[in-house]
């Protein structure tokens, strides 16, 4: 059982439900929307992630003789029966990786037969869910430090290993500059960054031994971690390592920083090397930093020209999880509506349409019913899979990377300004068109005739 | 690559310095550590695990081909032979999953050649610390509900696949009924638990035949989820039903409420149950629970008999990272420290001890070096795995979990008691021995001499 990739990476009641579902042969189209509840508080908009996993994901579903097994200790012959054949052969409509969104907005349709519907549920909120929560946060980082060089240093504190992999990726996408994820690196091609440890230092009978036999070894990255005794004595050996390392032809890229009063050190760590020479080795600083105290030590002109990025944005700190749901929309050609306290849906198929202005800036969007519902907007969801099969060809990380980037600029100002990128800004519009919220008049007019 | 057991699970820089380590032939024996530095704010106590899967991930961690040929595309040769025949060959001693421990007390060691020891670092941590902050977390739950069936609901929302099934363990591990996961029921042999979603009912022309349906298709799991419309209508819908599935020997052992005021639901619920006959059938909650709503529930009297608590738990809601670290302590028979501001770490081999009261409640720790340091304490720190091979016979999950929870009623009554559990407690003490206090202060010194 491949923990990444088994269909039994689902709920128990996925299973109870199926067992009613086929005694009851129903099988008809089902629609399930995904969509967010609500933002966080302080934050203004998301970024969809992590479709590619899903697509994956459906793609590659069945069952392997042995889960059957497993599954045939504990549920009836006709589900395992229908498990053996199993493969996903519904349609998925989705806004495309990188696209920016806010609450309410349906950001994946899946259309197909019920059973098959309900068994991804659980699997798929799980990677759509994670890797946006991901993206999301990462986008702080990138709007409140342009230009800088950005780090994912997570993956030690992420949840898990997948954890560790798809928040490399997520924040990749979302416009950071690399992960020190290794395997990160080698499975989705993204930059790695890496440095050296304390205990590479400790192990060393002294610093500058330390220092210099990093610098032969890794001839190309020589940047080294000056803070585990003390920072403004070891950028003084830096300086007095220089020349040494000059002869043998090889290059001080930078030091880093990873505690202390970051500001500071950063501050007399620039004198120091600038007066020794090295005034093109960078600054790059880590130890507990999210978006808040990248803001702080940009807005204070800290001479830092690059972050390490860990814990906070590998976990979301301030918001580890979003307000996601999967609902039924639509069953055998009518449409449903969940109407749990606090907890309504729009019923039916919906389709997302973006505005902007003659300036290009993005102005409103409006959530419309798929099927007349005409709206002259652009359309954020699109056919991605259909049948089972990927209908597109596959998109690299650094092209979605570099139109999420793009998406950005046409945000309003307010959400962008490194000065204002982490305050909330006067709620995005999104409209529900007059259509859609008729339909859903309607079905609980029908509703209470029924209760 | 193995996502959950590839090396390249790492950090750049384990590989930045392996490179110099061998180089140097810098190949002597080194001590690393594992510890939490400070308990989040309101946490008294936290819940060692992770311990199975990091002695899994170390007994069979190899290099497959493609790696070496991944890697050898950016790394010197050496490197690479080095990774060809590498097998993990050193020590750990390990508190024993379910222990109960402070901040400051290394819960792992690790006793083995520095490149090894090195190279194993941020899986070793992601493991341990995502297993023991989902086991911390899921302690609170137990300690607030007493007898009360708590579930797992939180894989969707975990952060990727390996976090749900970790989770699930986790929370097992902790005192936990079960989970919704069937996965980690396969895998780790936990009792599952699942009822129907929404959408199930909303599939259907209406609630009666929804139910009706599911209880003939679960005869011996017939919970039923009574909150999609309206709970007390539906509750009485359940009544109405009982004499109908009885008549074919099907008993309803439950409803569902997953919505609205939960108390006041569970109140209403449990009369019509009541004058219905169903005096038997459970009342089972869930819906963005977390320990302190709980703890309110059961305070205020609800009448509800078990919890599925979902989000909340799989991400640590209220605080999802620990503070961990793991910290060279000694390198070719020397201690190490480090001394960066903040971060300082005790030097040496390390074993903790644990005293009781006479009536068997733990009275204080000591933290001790392992050698040179006698203590009459219990030491926590047991031999798992000696030159990479494991010493002891896996204890089964079942077993570990009546360890932990046996373990809570010897905590001090204020960590443990229901309507005070999840409050801050005095600090339990951790005494920093004699001997050890002196090693950190020679090692100081020793250090001056050498800036």
């Amino acid at each position: 059982m491949n923990p990444f990739s088994s269909p039994l990476l689902a709920d128990l009641y996925q299973f109870t439900m199926l067992q009613s579902y086929l005694e009851q042969d129903m099988q008809e189209t089902a629609v399930f929307e995904l969509f967010i509840r609500k933002l966080p508080p302080g934050r203004n908009f998301m970024v969809a992630a992590g479709l590619e996993q899903v697509l994956d994901f459906l793609e590659n579903l069945k069952f392997s003789p042995e889960e059957l097994a497993w599954l045939a200790t504990r549920f009836r012959p006709p589900l395992i029966d229908y498990f053996e054949q199993f493969r996903f052969s519904g349609d998925v409509h989705a806004m495309p990786e990188g696209t920016l969104f806010f609450p309410n907005e349906p950001i994946l349709r899946i259309t197909a037969p019920l059973p098959q519907a309900q068994l991804i549920e659980s699997r798929l909120i799980n990677l759509l869910h994670f890797e946006t929560l991901i993206a999301s946060k990462a986008a702080r980082s990138v709007l409140v430090a342009p230009g800088k060089l950005l780090v994912d240093f997570g993956m030690r504190r992420a949840h898990g290993a997948e954890a560790g992999l798809l928040a490399a990726r997520a924040s990749y996408l979302a416009g950071f500059s690399g992960t020190a994820t290794v395997l990160a690196g080698a499975l989705y091609d993204i930059p790695l960054f890496g440095t050296m440890a304390h205990s590479y230092i400790q192990a060393h009978a002294d610093e500058m031994t330390a220092f210099e036999h990093f610098a032969h070894a890794n001839a190309d990255n020589v940047v080294l971690l000056i803070d585990t005794y003390d920072t403004e004595a070891a950028a003084s050996k830096v300086v007095a390592l220089a020349p040494k390392l000059q002869a043998a032809h090889i290059n001080i890229k930078g030091v880093r920083l990873d505690s202390g009063d970051l500001a500071a050190h950063a501050r007399n760590v620039r004198q120091i090397l600038d007066q020794g020479g090295l005034q093109s080795a960078t600054i790059f600083a880590s130890g507990n930093l999210d978006e808040y105290r990248l803001q702080t030590l940009l807005s204070s002109q800290a001479p830092i020209d690059g972050f390490g990025i860990g814990t906070a944005l590998d976990i979301s700190s301030d918001a580890p999880a979003f307000d996601c749901a999967y609902k039924l929309q639509e069953y055998a050609g009518k449409p449903r509506r969940k109407r749990s306290e606090g907890k309504a849906t729009w019923p039916g198929r919906k389709q997302v349409y973006r505005f902007y202005t003659t300036q290009g800036e993005m102005s409103h969007d409006v959530v419309a019913l798929e099927e007349n519902d005409p709206c002259d907007g652009r359309p954020l969801l699109e056919p991605v899979l259909l049948a089972g099969q990927r209908i597109q060809s596959k998109i690299s990380l650094h092209d979605i990377r570099q139109r999420t980037v793009a998406g950005y600029s046409r945000l309003p100002k307010a959400m962008t300004a490194p000065a204002t990128a982490l305050d909330a800004a006067p709620s995005y519009p999104v409209i529900i068109s007059t259509a859609l919220q008729d339909l859903a008049k309607q079905f609980d007019a029908e509703m209470m005739t029924r209760l």
